[in-house]
């Protein structure tokens, strides 16, 4: 049955992790419904997750999955998790306005009489206000907890076979990178480019097959990069402008986002001032990246290059990633930011997303690495300059 | 500023709809989070909804967008608001464990003064249990209303423009399917296939490009195809196996998904009964769709043509789409299936969905259309019969 990349131990090990955490604040049943803490548990995939569905941890035996009647099949073919433990809601409910498929979560819950300390994720997009009425209404809010974050704080640690798949990841990403790269002209309409750059990443290379990233492509142009999240039109690229590409590879849902900028021309001196400064940024952020230094130590890198270079960087330089599904491919956990002191572990992976964006112009040259002893390792090999036509 | 694509006229009518819904539910305020609710209301476009970000509309006045604060930009380049009605949210609070953009929300709120009858979307991807908690800690749960689906319901009957660009999705939609019917062969991996089909979607025609769907396809194959919403994988294509493509051409966010079925080798008797029910559906179903018909008499020619041929159909038929953002390109309000009374009106579009799920594989033939006077009509021009090769 299980149609899925890792080990029976593995996955063990996922558990237990989880199950210390709840034990440490006193949960006794989890009920998951963030798709990649779903899939990092089970193996579960598909594009299921716009109806309600969960994985529910309890504090001992297997997990089980719990979802609507046509997607049971799915699981049965993604997950490590026996027949008996995949649990269906009926059809009938699916968007209904009168009742609800957590109507019959609460039903099964009651069934295995899970009823007190069940954690929910309280701010996931995949865990409604409504869905969380419903289990207050039946088991009181003092039978709830916040647990938004618990699993997604396991995840943070990646095991070597997760590595192994964020590098794949990181090779279509350069992989992307490189046709962008070829096909940047000027003249050419940004959809054209973007659809040559995605189907790079999802035809992948010989050996390594590509699957969908949890963000499109964010591909803005010239005074459009001064917002942070467009992400393309049909304008055709144009002298004089920087054009900045924040795209990832993905592979079986690992993700290696890596962002460049691009410019037609010459580009003026604040944009090469901002590119130094970048540049800069990232080759001390891998330095000082080693266990037991902080996420704001680590932004402080960034925050003073950018200072040196007369910018001030106000917003965050980067988070943790891995696993995902749309529409976010970070972890929601650490930030790279002032006031974050949790300390780097070995095997942590981030994306470093030292931006720069004026009121003009935005550009991104970005990493995502691995925490080492010796400091961040880039997970991808790219160059890093501004492409220049 | 604005660089959308609909007059001033169209916008003023949709508020005009949305505040009589409000006025007869007696909401002073909704604060709408559905980025597609808030696009069509506002013109609002960006890979923003990862981070809460809301329109605000009350009963008079222009409505406000109130988002992160590096997102803003974009919402000055993509509505037709004015600047002094953009409104962010601090940088700080972004995925931050202590505190939530939401709090930033209730001091804006209760500096207008709109403290009670705020409508929310209760059950929505784009607004936590978090978010809800956090608006019920200040206005208490008096001041709040359900208003899940109260946007939404109003974007049921699409405008003429609409409808244009819909039609434009469905030429994409078609385009993208000719890509899918000639590079359907034996030995192609999934991927592969995959890759050249949303190419085509994106790159578009020479007159349309082509932006994202709010779903990435789903393309089960043989026993896969039992769970409706496996996305692909990079096993090649194999003889005696059925392979269903659902996608999606979207143009300036609306969307013409439509679902083709595949073979390679000579198909099966059964899966040839399958397809003649689900052809004589289609046709029965476009028949019927006239204004003041109503959903489940819709549903019910899918239902009988299956009866018929001796398939039992468990699932719901249809459902309206148009504009949208992911992960679902449905409107979320009716649905074809037995206990739906809503009635069709002139211009409403669906997506109908008279798919077949056994045990052993998956059959998808789909098309969209808009009610007129004389039935049904389809928005894309794709030949329905399995391809065979």
């Amino acid at each position: 049955m299980p149609a899925n990349d890792f080990t029976t131990t593995e996955y063990a090990r996922r558990l237990e992790k989880t199950r210390r955490a709840m034990a440490e604040r006193g949960l006794k049943t989890l009920v998951i419904c963030d798709p990649s803490n779903m899939a990092w548990l089970t193996g579960y995939d598909g594009w299921s997750f716009y109806v309600p569905q969960a994985v529910i941890l309890h504090e001992s035996g297997m997990p089980m999955w719990w979802g609507r009647t046509q997607d049971k099949p799915g699981a049965a073919l993604t997950t490590w998790l026996e027949a008996d433990h995949l649990f269906d809601w009926p059809e009938e409910h699916v968007q209904h306005p009168d009742h609800h498929p957590f109507d019959s979560l609460v039903d099964l819950l009651r069934e295995y009489g899970w009823v007190e300390a069940i954690g929910v994720e309280m701010d996931n997009y995949y865990f409604s206000a409504r869905s969380y009425q419903i289990l207050e209404t039946a088991f009181g809010r003092d039978g709830l907890a916040d647990a938004t974050g618990l699993v997604n704080w396991q995840r943070a640690v990646k095991s070597e076979q997760e590595l192994q798949l964020m590098r794949s990841a990181g090779r279509l990403s350069a992989h992307m990178h490189g046709v962008l790269r070829a096909e940047f002209n000027e003249g050419i309409a940004k959809n054209a480019l973007v659809a040559r750059v995605q189907a790079a990443g999802i035809e992948g290379l010989p050996d390594l097959p590509g699957d969908y990233p949890a963000i499109a492509p964010i591909a803005p142009s010239g005074i459009e990069a001064s917002a942070s999240h467009i992400t393309w039109n049909d304008r055709p690229l144009a002298p004089g402008e920087a054009t900045y590409f924040e795209i990832s590879g993905c592979v079986r849902r690992y993700h290696c986002p890596i962002s460049r900028t691009l410019f037609l021309g010459s580009p003026p001196e604040d944009i090469r001032r901002g590119e130094a400064a970048i540049l800069q940024a990232i080759e001390d952020t891998f330095a000082v990246a080693k266990p037991g230094v902080s996420c704001e130590e680590v932004a402080s890198c960034v925050y003073e290059s950018f200072g040196r270079a007369g910018y001030i960087k106000g917003s965050r330089t980067g988070y943790p990633v891995g696993l995902s599904y749309p529409p976010d491919w970070g972890e929601r956990t650490m930030s790279l930011r002032p006031g974050d002191t949790t300390k780097l572990e070995e095997n942590m992976t981030f994306h470093l997303m030292p931006g720069l964006w004026t009121p003009d112009w935005g550009m991104a040259i970005t990493e995502t690495f691995v925490v080492t002893p010796n400091g961040g390792e880039p997970l991808a090999d790219v160059p890093r300059e501004i492409v220049v036509k």
